[in-house]
């Protein structure tokens, strides 16, 4: 049976999404048609909003509300020091271990020759602009230790002569073939603090 | 670390979904995020379009998006004929067995005196004063067959002398303490087809 078409659009749209599937649809887009219409509204502004008011920041590709992102504005930062993760909520879980003073470089991704994902569409090149022009003293690769996280970290640490400063990588002890987004604080923060030479 | 206020804003009302918890939420506010902006507002549209063009039925309470909802305005089906389902999506999935040909009345959950749901919460006054003024024969009652659906089959079967109509159940058969939902067709079909006497 096919539901009326403003509820198929929804659910068409809601089963984009990561790790919806139909079933899931279902049960939100039931959520939203028993809901408040202002509390739908507040959910589909969100969406606008988010889009209107955030761009990647031109410095480490971080959301970015400013014209630079938080992190990069924040004078308070160690400028010198770049910690490289792949996403955005990579950076986040770096930030809540507090054991991370510097700034950050996003890649937006990780090398994956499976996924036909290449080291030049991410965002190296730019990293290593970054480090050319700035005052770069130590680059820390955070990418996660699974397979394309460690690809990254060996491409990236490879670049180290033309970079010519010091490039380290967060410790093991995260769970291997995990992803760095799911690992608790303290943990995180030990692999940070026990980071060692490439 | 926060995130910017647009991005804190969208996790917020995509936590207050259900399922979403902190972590799904992220995944779905990034990939908002890096998506196309005409993807995001195509979302939202749907959600904004949703709530405008969508009300329920004020015949069987199904979501409709003319007068009265597809099933109630279609002359094909029979009219003196109620399945009683708790919500929408039951009525999707008993449509989806092909197996029935009447009308519906959904009645917005089921009694569940732990979740406070008396049957006053209910559709079950619209369903009494329906087949009182409708030549209705048959009500068959479809709700889930775990302890609210069965302690509302049960409620309105004990009206049945009011109605003074044929009151059935759908059979026993499906997985007991599951859910109507996810019953495969075969299954939801032949439990309409052996429906019993109450």
């Amino acid at each position: 049976m096919r539901y009326a078409a403003p509820i198929e659009r929804l659910l068409e749209e809601l089963e984009r999404l990561p790790g919806i599937g139909p079933k899931s649809a279902q049960r939100l887009a039931y959520h939203i048609l028993v809901a408040e219409a202002a509390d739908a509204q507040r959910l589909a502004d969100a969406v606008v909003e988010v889009k209107r008011a955030i761009h990647f920041c031109p410095r480490c590709f971080n959301f970015a509300e400013g014209e630079l992102c938080a992190i990069c504005a924040d004078p308070q930062r160690d400028q010198h020091v770049i910690c490289v993760v792949e996403e955005p909520r990579d950076l986040a879980a770096v930030e809540r271990t507090g054991e991370f003073r510097g700034t950050y470089h996003v890649l937006q991704g990780a090398i994956s020759p499976i996924d036909g994902i290449g080291p030049e569409r991410l965002r190296i090149k730019e990293l290593v602009e970054r480090v050319g022009v700035e005052e770069t003293t130590e680059v820390v690769i955070a990418t996660n230790p699974n397979a394309e996280g460690e690809t990254t970290a060996i491409y990236i640490a490879r670049l180290r002569k033309p970079l010519g400063v010091r490039v380290t990588r967060i410790a093991s002890g995260l769970p291997v073939g995990g992803d760095l987004e799911y690992a608790d604080e303290v943990t995180l923060g030990r692999a940070l603090e026990a980071r060692r030479e490439m």
